[in-house]
């Protein structure tokens, strides 16, 4: 199979709409329009019934064009779809856009509909974008292979270098009004439905390699190969282009909301959360959000560390970009103490330790807007700024002398991004911009928007981050609901397990209780029983052979009292294990990115701050060290309180070695979950364990 | 002494502007060109060197008006102002506004200033607004006393119901063009500046009695009496006028600036946000959330609960209104069975549980947003609704059948507040306005917006909340750094606490345990050890009366070698206390809202996850039961996953104890911690103790 890539649903020389319409509120008609009036390569008409066309002819059906067009677009009801499809794999062509809805959205009949299309694909080795999608442009082409209406209606949007791909027709619609009314270009745009073929990776892989887009806007609801999209994420990253993304499903109304809505397995939320941080992209949590971010970057400056810079007109408003830039984790440093001198000569009665309150004495002498701005820029710890000047600008005498005072700022401090908040009439607006500044009419935005580029411009620096492979060999290892033999598993495995013996009678655990030398715990074995402590199946520091064997009978009796039907495998003697810190390690199967592994503290705390960690399996030390340390219990780990802190790198080790596990036997093994591994000052061992297969 | 009230200040019959100017830029001339062309009562210009005025007299000075105005502004040099304040006290001025800067603003000197303007006020009843200050008025009465420049360029805001109390006159000017420039109007507006006599508790509780305002919009940095804050909140609290406030120092980058500007004692922000909470204020952390909360409360509408309907032309916007919802506290139910098959009749391809997606159907048949918004709001279970149009009504003819399509539905359910997301133009979004929508741009503001106006709704049904007073001779203590004395005070005050003696030397301890008669705790007693652990100063589960005479000496000694210059009380023999939960209960003082209580989780838990919660002292039983309630660790003393539960009655009755130890003592005691509480089954008690004196 040679599989066609994306170029000529971007780039068609040649264009068939079929189903073209002279009714413009029709699919058809309205793409028909749009590229009668624009595109400048062939365009054909295919429509059996024939229709007007001034372009470069009509057809009746795709069989009759002269040749086989780049790219077609399938504007027929859905009872014609796959028939068009397999006409258009025929012909040659190279890409289909297939507007028609009525596909997997719509229960059985249709999805087994939609996989035909999806097999004609692969077989082919044509591309389909859709069904049930609105199409793409490239606005540097003008090539319109869409029917959304944003188009029709006010300004034509300008060519830019902002990319959109979204799984929403609708989403993506209003992203690109937003974007156009913001001022901003826009390259390519896409919204890719069904996705029956072609998907959000996909995109954002050609949006990646397409040299005139330089940020990338995806909206999701979820995706099906978790690994492609991790691919383009990271193809766009060491590209140096930032992703912004929105992904709805975060809260449990969402969630239940997508699963109807796509009726697809979504993935976890927090897999994505993970997958996204680590592949620098950035994730909007609004449209608002998005816009500031993606136009941000569309201009091309990135601050190069953390810290804030803030001139106001009013200390009020001073402290407030100070909170926010707080909550977004830039540091607001005080200025230089000869900086703060000469501020203080200019106005005696101005702030001056950062952030910087001018005062309302600006609107007297303007020129005071350049000097402390200036000197705020000058000083070499300040990697960017804010300048409030609140509604100060309406007047536009006065905003004229601001701007003099102010115009040659950006281009003296090149590399240091300035942020204007003011609430001023467009031409003002634009007039500022031009000078090189960022424009927000509310601080937060501002300030979130600087948080998040110097974020995105760390996360470029950072090395190449490939998938691992998983050794199958060495990492194999069979489920088990059986404590005893799962912790055997793990053993065989490379993690340091609890010396533990399985006995089936009391002289049996008393034997063990003895040999062991010490107080010890002992545990029903039971694959039949998840919960044992709720039920008394767990007894611990047991003193003597003696009160093991005494222990194990109680045991019995208990468990025989309350789970009657389960299979008793035995009881689990061990030694009690002193000191350390309880935590979890886990792997499970996500839908979309596959083996995941989980680290968090232990004990009922994780349940109620969800203080846990995850990664796509596998992981190297390095990486299993990064996770330990992002948990916000951390400091119990590292010793806090005068605590003694745990071997952190046999912590590390364990948990790399089981995210191999979980990668290497992902086939067999659904979850595994080590409750508690107890991290120790040296070493560290897991007492209790559940291998669920698959 | 008797203070006049704020009548003056915002409905005064007469007017003198001291410091009159014919400088329109001047703060003396703009606020005279406003008078003179807008004011209805008597206006006087004083000006030594005169001025001219078509209006009601120029007079040299003060003392030389006709009769004291109700009100007078002081807008002269710094070094004039306390003259002209006394002349206008000496007069019978009601009310003086006192533009001028250079007072509390600019250390020592100016401070003493300013203390000379609150003496003035304090001793003649005189009220004085400011200094530093940007004024006040109010627009149904044209008097516009103030020199905001917000008022001069552009349209003049609408006389309307929204009051603005602002402690900046930048962040009340930027306020002002946000509420105007959206259409809505003001009632009262003022800038209290240094607060030498007014402050920004006087102009809330103002408003809240005001017949003209509504709601209050409220910007602070900090107030100097927190009980007069809570007063005035109460005060708006019980008459329905929902209370929005922004407030800065949220974060420590934000309280280091608000310390810096303002010089004061700002109080802890996690008081004023407990205050808020209480007293049913909705906290703004941005420009755009405050103003659309002041917008829609202006409307009046507000949801009787928390059941949202979505319906959207698009799956993707759907979902993502979900998720709004589910993170603002919303919850999305499913309609009814015979409501979604009525929907699906109509659009085969719609989803139709909730969120409902109409479908792009709706550009070709308009009419199926009335039938399916209506739908959704003939439900009784749901109690607002957002509508998702997106773009779709920027076509002039289909927005015009749109509109026709669910014009009459606010109005047939009346009481279900109904958001409309879209991007319009100016005149279609006020014509949805007039239907009786609220519009939205951002679906995010949207939800929010609703789900805070549900919020505030529900804080409007509470019984009202005075403050408690606490019985001096009742909960007399003393404080006392010795951990023996502090229990014994606490246990002197109502609070349980556990049996324990103070020994000094190893025979004694032995004497103690055996008295005991089971597992004891040792721990050194010392002022001068505040981490006892952390130097080895605790034992625990001591067995016998031998092993605790040597403990004893162990203690000794470990505490010479650690902390040799400590005076040692002795050591402390307690019986060790099994099962149960550790908590911490503690008390402090804050610099504006006085005793404060605390209570969290025990453990190291509490600073890695600061799970603690806090109220203004004191608080009866059934007010620390619902703090109990409100950390997040509850669920492990309700009994979580097979524990015991605590005895929550003794829990809230200690806490509530404790809160009236701190409120009867606040002149002697700075802090209390009982760290560790231990709640057990039955009852529980204090376990170590710190009484700090104030």
């Amino acid at each position: 199979m040679n599989r066609t890539n994306l170029t000529a649903l971007f780039q068609p020389s040649s264009i068939a709409v079929i189903g073209a319409s002279s009714d413009k509120l029709k699919p058809g008609g309205r793409t028909f329009r749009y590229l009668a009036e624009r595109f400048g390569g062939k365009l054909f008409a295919v429509n059996a019934r024939g229709v007007e066309s001034e372009r470069d002819g009509v057809y009746v059906s795709v069989a009759s064009l002269p040749y086989a067009p780049d790219l077609a677009v399938i504007a027929v009801p859905a009872s014609a779809v796959v028939g068009e499809v397999e006409a258009c794999s025929k012909k040659g062509v190279k890409v289909v856009v297939v507007y028609t809805s009525g596909f997997g959205e719509l229960g059985e009949a249709g999805r087994r509909e939609q996989e035909r299309l999806a097999e004609i694909a692969a077989s082919s080795g044509m591309r389909i974008l859709g069904p049930n999608c609105m199409g793409a442009f490239n606005l540097h082409m003008h090539s319109y292979t869409t029917f959304t209406s944003t188009l029709g209606h006010a300004e034509w949007p300008k060519a830019g270098n902002i990319g959109i791909a979204s799984q929403s027709g609708a989403v993506a619609s209003h992203l690109l009004s937003m974007v156009r009314d913001a001022g901003f270009g826009v390259s390519c745009w896409v919204a890719t439905g069904n996705e029956a073929d072609i998907d959000i990776a996909d995109c954002i892989a050609y949006l990646a390699d397409d040299p005139q887009t330089s940020v990338i806007a995806g909206y999701l609801e979820g995706c099906r190969d978790g690994a492609r999209l991790i691919e383009a994420l990271e193809r766009a990253r060491v590209r140096r282009k930032p992703v912004i993304v929105m992904k709805v499903g975060r809260s449990m109304e969402g969630a239940a909301a997508a699963a109807s809505h796509t009726g697809a397995l979504a993935g976890s939320d927090e897999i994505y959360q993970t997958v996204f941080e680590r592949h620098g992209v950035c994730r909007a949590n609004s449209y608002e959000e998005f816009l500031d971010l993606v136009v941000a970057c569309s201009r091309g400056g990135f601050p190069k560390g953390r810290n804030l810079g803030i001139a106001s007109i009013s200390g009020g408003a001073g402290v407030m970009i100070a909170d926010y830039a707080g909550e977004a984790g830039l540091r607001v440093p005080a200025l230089t103490e000869s900086t703060q001198a000469r501020f203080k000569e200019a106005v005696p009665i101005a702030g001056v330790r950062n952030p910087v309150d001018i005062t309302a004495k600006v609107v007297t002498s303007p020129e005071l807007l350049g000097l402390f701005l200036d000197g705020l820029l000058a000083e070499v710890h300040i990697d960017c700024a804010v300048l409030y000047l609140s509604n100060m600008g309406r007047n536009a005498p006065l905003f004229t002398r601001m701007r003099e005072a102010i115009r040659s700022l950006p281009a003296r401090h090149a590399g240091k991004l300035i942020a204007v908040v003011a609430t001023l009439p467009q031409q003002a607006r634009q007039q500022l911009e031009e000078d090189g500044y960022l424009l927000y009419e509310d601080p937060l935005r501002a300030v979130r928007t600087l948080a998040h580029l110097a974020q995105i411009a760390s996360s470029f620096d950072a090395p190449e981050r490939r998938p691992m492979a998983a050794s199958a060999h060495r990492f194999a290892c069979q489920p088990s609901g059986n404590e005893w033999a799962a912790l055997q598993a793990l053993r065989a495995a490379g993690i340091p397990v609890v010396e533990s013996c399985l006995v089936t009678s009391a002289q049996d655990a008393a034997a063990a209780a003895s040999r062991l030398n010490g107080p010890v715990a002992l545990k029903i074995a039971s694959a039949d029983i998840a919960h044992k402590s709720e039920i008394g199946g767990v007894m611990l520091g047991v003193r003597s052979p003696a009160a093991a064997a005494t222990a194990f009978d109680q045991l019995m009796e208990r468990v025989r009292g309350a789970a009657p039907a389960a299979r008793i495998d035995g009881v689990l003697v061990a030694p009690m294990v002193a000191g350390g810190v309880e935590v979890i390690l886990g792997t499970k199967r996500d839908p979309v990115f596959g083996p995941v592994v989980m680290f968090g503290i232990g004990g009922i705390f994780v349940e109620i701050f969800q203080d846990v960690t995850f990664r796509v399996a596998p992981i190297d030390n390095e990486e299993a060290g990064r996770m330990i340390r992002e948990i916000k219990s951390f400091p119990i780990l590292a010793g806090a309180r005068g605590r003694q802190a745990v071997d952190l790198d046999a912590l590390a080790s364990a948990l790399s070695t089981l995210s191999h596990v979980a990668a290497a036997n992902i086939d067999r093994i659904d979850s595994i979950e080590i409750n508690p591994f107890i991290a120790l000052p040296v070493g560290g061992v897991a007492v209790d364990g559940l291998i669920v297969a698959a």
